[in-house]
C-alpha cells in the first residue's frame, strides 16, 4: 500500500526535488550565504508539511541546521536519527555543465544539477518516505528525528558542537545516512564499517647544518639515508607492519565477511590497468578488497629534505622529514597507535640523527555490525526493492561525522546510499539517477518498517 | 742567497699586493668586467716586468686567461705549470666589512681584502718565488709555465676548452696550484688526493596518479615506501655500500697513507661538537679521515615526493625522487659507477613501481703520488721553510681543474697552499696570513729548485 502510493507519485516527487534543486546552497561561498539560509527554511518548511513536530532552523556560528522529529513510536520504540545535508559544492568550471548546475533537467533516467546526488536528491527521498508513512497510515513505525546541517561541503566546523550541545535531543538508537554510492546500478550495497586514522610527521635532524658532501661524506650521519632506513624498517617484504603491538587490538575479519566480499564484482586486471601499474602489493594473505577495507595500513604520504632543485647540488642535508599514516581498523584507536609507532620510530633510529615526532591527527575506526538491528532493517529493505540482497561492504577511508555520532551520540550508523559512483558528485554535470531516487524512496519507507519488528 | 733575497723584499711585495687587491675583479659581475680585464692586464705587465717570455692574454668566451713562460731548464728539465685565478668573488654582506673589500688593511699579521688569500694572494707568492730566481740567479732551475685565469669563481667555464685549444703551449709535467689551505698555521700539509663524484637521480612511479590513502591504501604500491626501501639497501649497517662490485676497482689506502693521517692533530669530540652530533657513523674499519678522504661514500642529497605542506593530507602519491651522490676514489670511475648504480637499483626495485635512474654529474678522482718528484719536491721545501715535515693530506670533494689538468693535459697536480681554515675566503673580511705569504715565496722558490734535483 505505500510502495504503491510511491509509485503514484513519482511526478510529484521530482518536481519538488526540481524546486530544491533550484536553490544555490553553495556552502563555501559567503555571496551565497543568503540562498544558503533560504534553503534551511525550505527545508524546514517541507519538514513541518509532511507532518513533522517540534520542527526548528537551529544557529551555528556558520550555516543552520534545520531539526524536525516525529515520535509516533512511543518510549520503547527504537529512534532513528536521519542526517543529511542541504548545502552542496560549488560549480567551476561553469562552462563544463551542458544545462546551467540550478536549473535541474532530466535527460533519459537521470536528472542534472549541482546536489542532485550529493545530497539533495538523497535527503528528499528520505522526507518522501516519511511523508509516504504519515499519509497512509497517519504514522511512522518507529520515532524518527531528522537532522539536516548546512555545512557539510565545508568539512562540518560546527557539527560536533552541534551534537553535544543538543545530545538529549538527538538521542537515537541509529543514525541512517544517505550520502554515498551503491555498489552499481541494480547492485545494492551497504557500508558497515570505515577505517580511521592516525596520521604522524617524523623529523630527521643529522648534522646541525647542512655540509659540503665532500668533505664530511663518511663521518656524518645523513638524515635521508637514515629515513630511509627507518621507513623500510616500518614493514617487512610480505607487507606486515612492524611497529611493536601493532595488530595486538585488531578486530579480524570473520569468514562471513570474506563470503561476502568475494561476492563483489572486483576485477583486478582493471583494477591495475585503471592505476597503470602491474601489481597490486600489500599485506599476505588477504585480498586487495580486504587489504583496503579491513586491514591496517601504514603510508608515507610526503617526504622532503635536502636539495630538490635542478641538478647536482652535492650537499649533506641537515634535516629529511617524512609524512607517514596508518588506517586503522576497529579495535584500534589513533592514541594507542601513535604511541606505538613513535615508539618503534625511537627504537630503530640510527646513530648520529634526532628524532622527533609529531601527532598531526587522527581519527577512529568505525563498525556497524552486520547483524545489528539497523543494518537488518536496511538489508531487509534493500533486497525487497531491488530484488536481490544488497552487498555487504565496508570502506578504507573514513567519514568523520560516523565517527561524531559514535562518540558523541553513541550511536552506530547505517550508511545506506542510492548514489552511483559515476555520478560526478564533485564535478561539472552532477547527476542522480531517477530510479534509484524513486528507489531509495521505497528503500526508506521499508528501513522505517523493519526498525520496527 | 735567494732566501735572503726574499727576506729583504717584504715591505716591497706587500705593496705590490696591495696594489693586486685594489683591482675589484670580481668575474660574476658584469658591471666589473672592465675591472677584470684592467686585472688580467695587471697581471701580463708583472709577467713580463718579473722576466717572463711569450706572455700573452688569451682571449676566451668568458674573462681572458695570462699566460706566461720561461723555459730557462731547457729541452730535458721538467717544465712546471703554474695555475692560479686573478678574479675574486662578490663582496656582499658589504656592511660587515671592517675595511672596504679592495682598500687592502694590514692588520697584526693579516692582510684583509677581498681575494687577499684566494687566490691573488697566492698567485703573487709564486710570482715572486720566480722573481727572486730570475733578480738572483738570471734564470730559473727549471721550465716555468704561468697561466693565470680570470673565472675560477664562476666554475671555469671556458678553462676545459682552453687547454684543449693550447695543449702544445700548456704541455708539462707537474702542474702546481696553491688556492687550498694548510692543516693549519704552522701546520704546513699537502693535499694528494681528491674525490670523484657520481651524482645519480631517481624518480619512483607507483600509480598513474595521487590517490587518496583511505580508498586505495593496502592494495597499491607506495612510491615513497618504495624510494626508502632502494635507500636502505644501498648500504648495510656497518656502512658499507652493497652495489655489485662497487668496490672492485677501488685503490685501498696503504700503510703509509694511514702512518702519516693517524699524525694529523684530529678531534673527533670537537668534530662532534661542531656539528652538534653524538656519533660519526660511516663504514667500519677506518678512522674519519681515512673514511671522508680515502674511502668512496654513498649519500642521498635531497628527496621529495607526495604532500610536503602544512597537515594531514591523506595522499598516496604517484612519484617520488631522490638524488643520490657516491664520492669516488682512485680506480674508481663515474661511468663505471652510474652502470652499477643502475643496474642494482633496478635489481632491488620493489614490485608495482617504475625506476627511472638518470645521470646527472660525474667526476674522475684525483690522486698525485706522494712520491712523486712534485710532491717530493714540495715536501721538501715545506720542510725547509716551516721547520717541519708538512702533514700529508688527501681531501674528500673534488676541484674540477684538477681533472682537467689530468685529463686534457695528462699531468698530476701539486696542492701546495698557504691559506689557513678561518681566512674567509668566500665571506667579509676575507685575510691572508702575511707571515705565510713570505712563507710562501720561499717555498715556491726551493720547489722550483728541488723539482731540478
Amino acid at each position: 500500500m505505500i510502495l504503491d502510493f510511491i509509485d503514484q507519485n513519482k511526478s510529484r516527487y521530482e518536481d519538488e526535488l526540481k524546486a530544491f534543486l533550484r536553490i544555490p546552497s553553495i556552502s563555501t561561498s559567503p555571496e551565497h550565504k543568503g540562498e544558503v539560509r533560504r534553503c534551511a527554511e525550505f527545508v524546514s518548511d517541507e519538514l513541518k508539511r509532511i507532518g513533522l513536530q517540534n520542527v526548528g532552523i537551529y544557529e551555528t556560528a556558520g550555516h543552520p541546521v534545520v531539526y524536525g522529529e516525529r515520535l509516533d513510536g512511543g518510549a520503547g520504540a527504537p529512534t532513528v536519527l536521519f542526517y543529511g545535508h542541504y548545502d552542496v559544492q560549488p560549480v567551476d568550471p561553469l562552462n563544463l555543465w551542458t544545462n546551467p548546475p540550478f536549473e535541474p533537467t532530466i535527460k533519459g533516467d537521470n536528472i542534472y544539477a549541482r546536489g542532485s546526488v550529493d545530497d539533495k536528491g538523497q535527503v528528499w527521498l528520505q522526507l518522501k518516505a516519511i511523508e509516504a508513512h504519515l499519509r497512509t497510515n497517519g504514522a511512522l513505525p518507529v520515532n524518527v528525528k531528522v537532522m539536516i546541517e548546512g555545512e557539510e561541503e565545508i568539512g562540518s566546523p560546527n557539527l560536533d558542537k552541534f551534537l553535544a550541545d543538543h545530545k538529549d535531543l538527538l538521542a537515537c538508537d541509529t543514525v541512517l545516512v544517505s550520502d554515498t554510492p551503491m555498489f552499481g546500478y541494480d547492485q545494492p550495497s551497504l557500508c558497515y564499517g570505515l577505517r580511521g586514522l592516525c596520521y604522524m610527521q617524523v623529523e630527521v635532524t643529522g648534522p646541525n647544518r647542512d655540509l659540503h658532501s665532500g668533505f664530511f661524506g663518511g663521518a656524518v650521519a645523513n638524515p635521508i639515508n637514515a629515513l630511509g632506513v627507518m621507513i623500510s624498517k616500518l614493514k617487512d617484504e610480505k607487507g606486515k607492519i612492524l611497529i611493536d603491538g601493532f595488530y595486538d587490538n585488531v578486530v579480524a575479519i570473520t569468514d562471513r565477511e570474506r563470503a561476502e566480499f568475494a561476492k563483489l564484482p572486483y576485477d583486478r586486471k582493471a583494477f591495475m590497468a585503471d592505476l597503470e601499474t602491474d601489481a597490486t602489493p600489500g599485506e599476505e594473505g588477504y585480498s586487495e578488497l580486504e587489504r583496503m577495507w579491513t586491514r591496517p595500513t601504514l603510508d608515507c604520504n610526503g617526504i622532503w629534505g635536502g636539495f630538490q632543485g635542478e641538478g647536482a647540488k652535492t650537499v649533506l642535508p641537515s634535516k629529511a622529514h617524512a609524512k607517514i599514516s596508518m588506517r586503522l581498523v576497529p579495535g584500534q584507536s589513533p592514541e594507542e597507535i601513535a604511541k606505538k609507532f613513535e615508539a618503534f620510530i625511537m627504537k630503530i633510529k640510527p646513530a648520529g640523527v634526532k628524532v622527533n615526532v609529531i601527532d598531526l591527527h587522527g581519527g577512529m575506526p568505525a563498525m556497524t555490525p552486520i547483524d545489528s538491528r539497523g543494518m537488518t532493517a536496511a538489508r531487509k529493505a534493500m533486497h525487497e526493492v531491488f530484488g536481490k540482497e544488497p552487498f555487504l561492504t565496508r570502506e578504507g577511508g573514513s567519514i568523520p561525522i560516523v565517527n561524531s555520532f559514535s562518540s558523541i551520540l553513541g550511536a552506530p550508523t547505517v550508511l545506506m546510499g542510492f548514489g552511483l559512483p559515476d555520478q560526478d558528485a564533485h564535478s561539472p554535470n552532477e547527476k542522480m539517477n531517477l530510479n534509484n531516487f524513486h528507489r531509495g524512496i521505497k528503500c526508506g519507507a521499508l528501513f522505517f518498517e523493519y526498525m520496527k519488528a
